[in-house]
């Protein structure tokens, strides 16, 4: 076995021990999960001889010692919590990505640019129902009221987490950045693909294009009349589930052309039931509660796909005679992955005589939080199967070393080619 | 005020006041609310100079005490419990209609064939899940199985509540039928519309064709692939709320051109709800439970709907990657009506100046039960607004009486012209 393969294999199997919670892993945001494996990457760097220190909001910060260039690093970051009973790769995979970088440039810090890997804190949203608030705060952008969101299961707020993390809980309700855009030249991240497409083609590595936005409504509700289902004929009904059924179908054909015609969208009804107080087999759905959320790395096709779904709730409403009542929709922007960035890693990808694919994100991550910020971006996604937030989450590590392979060869060549273009 | 119209309300409100449950009235099966109701028709049988016995499994028999005639009687009945939390309605107007018949024929019982006033016991499935369990019992149909159904709340079983109201369960789990079809000469049921179409129409009272049976599939499962709403692309999607929304969506469209075609159907999913324990807004559908229900007054088109359902279901199945699982349908016949008492109750409508159009019982009735015991049956709906099983149901007293004078019109008539033919 490799040392890489090696290393990587004890780190992750380290973290996954110490985070086992029956099937799956916890490492719960500002949490004893998250902590536990902070300090055993805390450990793997001091065996490595690598620095590391935590920031004032309990970020953990690794380098080179012996790399002492001032000029703005590039950071290669990803996230150490994971969801309840999530898998062990999503976030840890992209830390580990970064210690093994530095360790194949221990000795060879010059070979690239500065670099620092950043181990963040609070990325999923499971605990609190934010998500990002580690990579938020760190660039000053945590509002102060999310320090208020509750658990997710009432042990208190996140503020309160953040504070028995050691987290200067003040600097970061004053919206203090520990970290502004300019001081750093880029943010680079390695994450496990949560879709199934570089399984399904054949991908261990590929580069991501894009993070995709979103426009979600939590909850809609299409109010129909209840009726009995012998007594009441077609043409005096008001069905609220054939309502929504028509709706879901119309918009899925739409979608379907879409696709065909080159549009970036996906959308998703993944809540929809029937009045679970009322509902029964022989009553017809009097309501109907459904949530509908639609993708894309374009802004335009998402406000254009919600004006379509928008107008179709409508006609629905009045070719059927029941009414739609919308929640206020979340819009999550989309961000795009920088565009030398993406070239630096084909390139790297081409030169080692294994190209690189494009994939687009679908979820969302703490790199779409630096490019909001100004930051230039860019993500490496991994093979891996059966999704994420599960416990069957299943990367194989050699896939893992593809990508790190990626990364070094995109900051070797940029450090070789283009050093100074990185601090643009 | 007239005397019926005061006597019908003076019942109708005297009952309501006895189980009243919050917002609506609770006659539970073989239970408290029941057993006042029979109480109360007991005492008002007293109050008009009827005779009044209940058989051995307590359902309540009425006749006016002079009419001596041993030939098979006309049996009007209908059921005196009501859902848990419904309305005062269902049931109990049928019988308060007997009562009314029976007080406009004292000393003329002649002017009629021999009558008896039937107040059923537990036609409502509500409560041990299955209906017409006073129908059945009398006419020696109840399976002895039926007496180990437990109680919606787990409050005992239904032979332990028949115990408790004084059945002879032994005889019930014996089969033994109190009435044989032969004994009687038809079955006269008036009951509530439960459903909008005399209201749309501007019917207050109608004759009855037949009661719809039905094919129910209390739960069928479209199983098809959990995953990451931003992160799967739609070829790579097994979307079981969208294969559901398709099947419904063409199922509907079947069903609309079938009715422009002529054919008796009406078709209801009652229940439909994505994974409670797994769904959320950004997880694509991996399983979606719901239910399907076709009514007929033809066994044919049931049959041949769910045929087509199920193709429909292979169709989606094949073209989705999704599959469906099945629970056994339960079908429950349709019961025709008999044509000669829909003709002498037409008669009787013409003969009064008031024609009475027909429509289609959706609902289920104990009639259905004495039709399939080879009964000739019939039935008059009454209007009423807002369904039944509900608080809500509206029933004018004065429609009321519009289907009492229309039973009393088709007695009489049966008595003058065509006695002889009662007894067939």
């Amino acid at each position: 076995m490799s040392r890489p393969l090696h290393l990587a294999n004890r780190i992750l199997d380290a973290v996954a021990d110490l985070s086992r919670d029956g099937l799956g892993v916890t490492r719960e945001a500002y949490g004893p999960g998250e902590e536990a494996a902070m300090r055993a990457i805390e450990g793997f760097a001091a065996e490595l001889g690598l620095a590391a220190e935590r920031d004032r909001f309990q970020n953990l910060w690794l380098r080179l010692p012996e790399d002492a260039r001032s000029e703005p690093p590039v950071v290669i970051g990803s996230h150490l919590d994971s969801v309840p009973q999530g898998g062990n790769f999503d976030g840890l995979a992209g830390v580990v990505a970064g210690l093994l970088v530095l360790d194949r440039l221990r000795g060879r810090a010059g070979l690239a640019p500065p670099l620092r890997v950043l181990a963040l804190r609070g990325e999923e949203s499971a605990w609190y129902g934010k998500a990002y608030t580690g990579s938020l705060a760190l660039l000053g952008r945590l509002p102060a009221s999310a320090l208020a969101l509750p658990h997710r299961a009432g042990r208190g707020t996140l503020g309160e987490a953040m504070a028995r993390s050691g987290v200067d809980v003040d600097a970061v309700s004053r919206g203090e950045a520990l970290l502004r855009p300019h001081e750093i030249a880029a943010y680079l991240e390695l994450h496990i693909e949560q879709g199934p497409v570089m399984i399904a083609r054949g991908w261990p590595s590929a580069v991501v294009t894009g993070i995709r936005g979103n426009i979600r409504r939590h909850r809609i509700r299409c109010v129909g009349e209840a009726g009995h289902s012998g007594a009441v004929p077609r043409w005096l009904r008001k069905d609220a589930l054939l309502a929504v059924a028509e709706l879901l179908s119309s918009m899925d054909e739409h979608w379907r052309v879409l696709l065909q015609m080159g549009v970036d969208l996906v959308m998703t009804a993944g809540i929809c039931t029937t009045s679970v107080q009322s509902h029964a087999v022989s009553v017809i759905p009097g309501e109907v509660t459904f949530s509908f959320e639609i993708r894309s790395q374009d802004s335009d096709t998402l406000a254009r796909f919600d004006q379509l779904f928008q107008e179709a709730c409508r006609g629905i409403a009045a070719s059927r005679g029941v009414s739609f009542d919308f929640d206020a929709a979340l819009t999550s922007a989309p961000a795009a992955m920088d565009a030398g960035w993406i070239a630096r890693l084909e390139a790297a990808g081409a030169a080692r005589g294994a190209p690189v694919e494009r994939v687009p994100s679908g979820a969302g991550h703490d790199a779409a939080v630096f490019a909001g910020s100004g930051v230039p971006a860019a993500m490496v996604f991994v093979r891996n199967a059966n999704g994420s937030h599960n416990p069957h989450e299943a990367m194989d590590t050699a896939d893992l070393l593809d990508g790190v392979d990626l990364l070094l060869a995109a900051l070797t060549g940029a450090a070789a080619k283009d050093v100074s273009g990185l601090a643009a």
